[in-house]
């Protein structure tokens, strides 16, 4: 193992409250500040380390350099019974989407379901963590958000869309829930930013290299290539990918007024800020369904319950245990994370002890 | 050009009325008669051959055995609001899905958005049918149903989940609406009948044998094989695909009381009937969202012209003349087949005279 492979293993509420206080360093109420850790611990509780505390560092840069409002005026600026428009004033997306994740459960509650599409925010985290919130009330929860340009649309060159991930989840009886949390690209950006490290080569249908062409080689998505979207080609329906990651971008952006396509603000430094702005921020859609609304809650647990059974009793294709049910992955490494720990890389750690000296806010390798 | 790749052209509302003679032929109200047969016309003009005319003698077969009740009580079974399950009553999906389509674009325009799952129901024809008719009205529309057992999960070796299809569509203001309509599979089973009648190889990706391995050869689709989800493999995503068609599933059947998973009864005689029943008939699900209650609908409708001139500017692939937009290609054959009428297989053209001589409905060749 390299030096830049290992690992520090952090419980996760020395994380959070680690977290909490830098928001708190930069003017965020103590309320806001715990929320927003909550997401990023969440998220590495759930195993998806790449939008946990690994991300903290692109928080603090944007809030150093007062690009993220720390005490954001959120509010509903259109709505109509079971919608609105929420308008999150430039704050962090973590604070943001929790308040508008919290519009479209209370009024899901009130008129069966309820939809909000939210503008002038930033990146919120992982989109599971909203539809989470939502089975804790019994609710069918959606999250979905747009983010910066790293896809290219079926049969174009040029980054126009970002990962446009879609969250939902279904609540189950005894069985624990369907959780789904997936991007719409072929795959995850971290999965790339690994075989660039590691130096080895990715499968074809993940990236496209700066001319367009299909290419196995990770250096050619950080000269000027782009990610495809889910399904890779035209014959294996890279244009269904395409359209998700589109609808996503449309439900975000264009419904609520924020900047869709290759024109959403960028989340770290590092990446280029767009020459054109045709709304404000970025933008989220959270979705909630009463299920007492259209069925017995009881008997739809129920059921759901059996339904894993069912699909769990499927017969394996070589080489493998047989399906999982969406979810299964991350309430794993849920159940063992919480127990023993969070294992940073080394080159996270070293951004959190450089935020603690810029802050200074103790952060200790125990 | 061998024999059974022959053409017979005919125009458009030829074919929709001799399809609405049959249904009334079998008792379906004179109204309800029009409606089905203006889905399968459509469908054709689109350029889905499989889920036109093509599939009239399937609910021929189906009507003729009784298995599809003509004159059904459509009706809402429970409502909160913006929320209802409509129970189908056995009838044609042709007729019970425009009704509960209805019924949510209703709600949209009372609460802001309608959702309506509905049970004991049968095939609706193409998904892309009903948003077309939200956007008559301005509306954000959905549609999505399960159906007959086709697609493996994700290290699955059985058909446990249908085609599932996911439609949505967006109006804009001088541009053409952007309309989406895609299976959740990797391919549509018609793309695979193809290459079985030529006798040609499949891509990798698009099937896997009865054992679950991935083949090229068509004939192991019939021969026991399942349909592949979008994304094929893990590494390429085939587990979104997967989770996609299960959030489909559970949308449609789980949450109206339908037959979920492999339990969906077949839509043709040629199909197995599932050994077990969980529900009533197939499902479906719609959705519609009034534009006007989040954002100014013609700054929404501006946005979208503007959002499709931008991702039609993205700069070519290889070999391509650039990105489409999600609707394109069923525009492009709608203005051509609504002129120069639509053009049937021989097959298709035999079963058609077939249920002529079999009903006394008059059908020529001209």
């Amino acid at each position: 193992m390299t030096d830049d492979q290992e690992f520090y293993v952090f419980p996760v509420d020395y994380l959070k409250d680690f977290c909490a206080k830098v928001f708190v360093h930069f003017g965020v109420p103590a309320a806001d500040a715990g929320q927003a850790a909550d997401v990023l611990a969440r998220s590495d509780l759930r195993g998806i380390d790449s939008h946990g505390v690994a991300r903290l560092h692109s928080y603090f840069d944007m809030l150093s350099l007062g690009r993220i409002n720390s005490r954001p005026n959120i509010k509903i600026v259109r709505e109509k019974a079971s919608v609105a428009t929420v308008d999150g004033d430039n704050g962090l997306g973590l604070v943001v989407g929790p308040k508008a994740n919290e519009i479209a459960m209370e009024k899901a509650e009130k008129y069966g379901s309820g939809w909000v599409s939210v503008c002038h925010t930033n990146h919120f985290g992982i989109a599971g963590y909203y539809p989470l919130k939502a089975l804790e009330r019994d609710l069918i929860g959606w999250a979905m958000t747009n983010s910066t340009k790293l896809v290219a649309p079926l049969w174009g060159t040029e980054r126009m869309l970002g990962t446009n991930p879609i969250a939902i989840a279904f609540p189950a009886c005894k069985e624990p829930p369907i959780v789904i949390d997936m991007a719409t690209s072929a795959v995850a950006y971290g999965k790339i930013e690994i075989a660039l490290r590691k130096k080895t080569e990715i499968p074809r249908g993940w990236i496209a290299d700066k001319e367009g062409r299909m290419t196995t080689d990770p250096r050619d998505m950080i000269d000027g290539g782009a990610q495809l979207p889910l399904g890779s080609e035209r014959e294996l329906g890279g244009h269904k990918g395409y359209a998700l990651a589109a609808m996503v971008d449309i439900l975000c952006a264009v419904l609520s007024g924020a900047n869709w396509g290759p024109f959403a603000p960028p989340f770290a430094l590092r990446q280029e800020v767009p020459t054109r702005s045709v709304g404000k921020g970025i933008g989220h859609f959270f979705g909630a369904i009463e299920i007492d609304g259209l069925i017995d809650k009881h008997e739809f647990k129920k059921q759901i319950d059996e339904w894993i059974h069912v699909f769990r009793s499927t017969r394996p294709a070589p080489g493998t245990n047989g399906p999982l049910i969406p979810g299964d992955p991350e309430r794993e490494a849920e159940a063992i994370r919480s127990k023993e720990g969070i294992p940073l890389l080394k080159a996270v750690v070293d951004d959190l002890l450089d935020i603690s000296r810029k802050t200074g806010i103790p952060f200790e390798i125990k």
